[in-house]
């Protein structure tokens, strides 16, 4: 299958890599094409620039993010989750229209430092409003709920955890469900419509506290049931 | 141990029955005790009125707030979590002093009907509230991300579920851990200090959405690590 990946950060790169590597053609959508080849840091300092990344996955397309989107029947949104709505809204309703969305973000606002804040109330989430804004697009939320490493390497973390699922569409979350089973994820808890998203997305900020609490990033939760 | 309980709902009757039946002696406390016993119905509609289910547990004592928590060195917290402070002001902070203060309660506001709302922001807890009000108390937060059928039954549950621990007292915690073990816990993580409860009280409103999608409470949450 094509996948377009929208966000070139820790989340894109990974997520790229490792679908390339189970036989999919990949492409990474990214605002301006040129401005991300040519920058020379990376926004994390743990991640290399994107240039010599790209350089060293000859597989991976870049686009513009219209272009990566229009190319492929699915689409990850692995932007920020404060910038979401408008990386996609750059895409345009159209070119969104009848594809799968993964929607991997999460509500925080990372502009007054760390913690983040989530800027959404309980009633409301990242995925329903992206639903919202591109009704005829097939909306799946998940991955949200943990780290990039665990997305890639579920065995990261030491026993069997849980990857939610959400969205209106029940095809569009089997689709989802298939590819996230490549990557070697066994607890899949599809949760039921897109509102549902706001179990997940409330689950960050406790994931947040936890890893202050146990001083790492190698844990996640299983729902027990 | 002698152990008091605050509040005659569903989480101080099913714990007072659990610690009874241990060989605790237990006294639960009331705001009135007259009104108490009084009532003929009860705030929940599941559960029988306070003076059928007194009746039928010969061994609990009742107590006014003070008077319950003046008789024990260990006092839990099984009020509502917005009448928490209140009631525990009744008690007075002399009262307190020194004692094992065990939270169960949760900062959600069910005035406006359910889903209830948490009435506190990410960056602070219960927990903290009430240490910070009453600092000679020695503050364990527990038991605040399950139901109260999973206090007393762990196994409820199918599968080990985690049950979280907070508080600035090592040796607090350490007496905590056993009460809880003794009821069938076994898997307990103590996070750290008393800040740490803001991450099991974040879960909860977690707890509450997944309810709603999966249609049980008979689900919890396991910390894989």
């Amino acid at each position: 299958m094509r996948i377009a990946i929208l966000g070139t950060g820790g989340v894109g790169r990974a997520l790229a890599s490792q679908f390339v590597e189970h036989g999919h053609e990949v492409v990474l959508g990214t605002r301006d094409v040129a401005a991300t080849l040519s920058r020379t840091t990376s926004a994390s300092s743990h991640l290399p620039c994107f240039a010599d990344w790209y350089a060293e996955n000859p597989l991976v397309d870049l686009a513009s993010l219209p272009d990566a989107a229009s190319s492929a029947p699915l689409v990850v949104n692995a932007l920020e989750g404060s910038h979401a709505l408008e990386g996609l809204a750059e895409v345009g309703a159209a070119r969104l229209a009848g594809k799968i969305l993964i929607d991997t973000a999460n509500p925080l606002d990372f502009s007054r430092g760390r913690p983040p804040f989530r800027y959404l109330d309980a009633h409301d989430s990242l995925a329903e409003q992206i639903q919202r804004s591109f009704p005829a697009a097939r909306v799946v939320k998940t991955f949200s709920t943990m780290t990039t490493e665990q997305m890639v390497n579920p065995m990261s973390v030491p026993g069997l955890f849980t990857v939610f699922l959400s969205g209106d569409d029940p095809e569009a979350k089997r689709v989802v469900a298939d590819l996230i089973s490549e990557l070697g994820h066994w607890d899949l808890l599809d949760l039921g419509d897109v509102t549902t998203a706001r179990a997940p997305e409330l689950l960050l900020p406790v994931w947040i506290q936890l890893r202050a609490a146990l001083g790492t990033s190698d844990f996640n939760f299983r729902v027990v049931r």
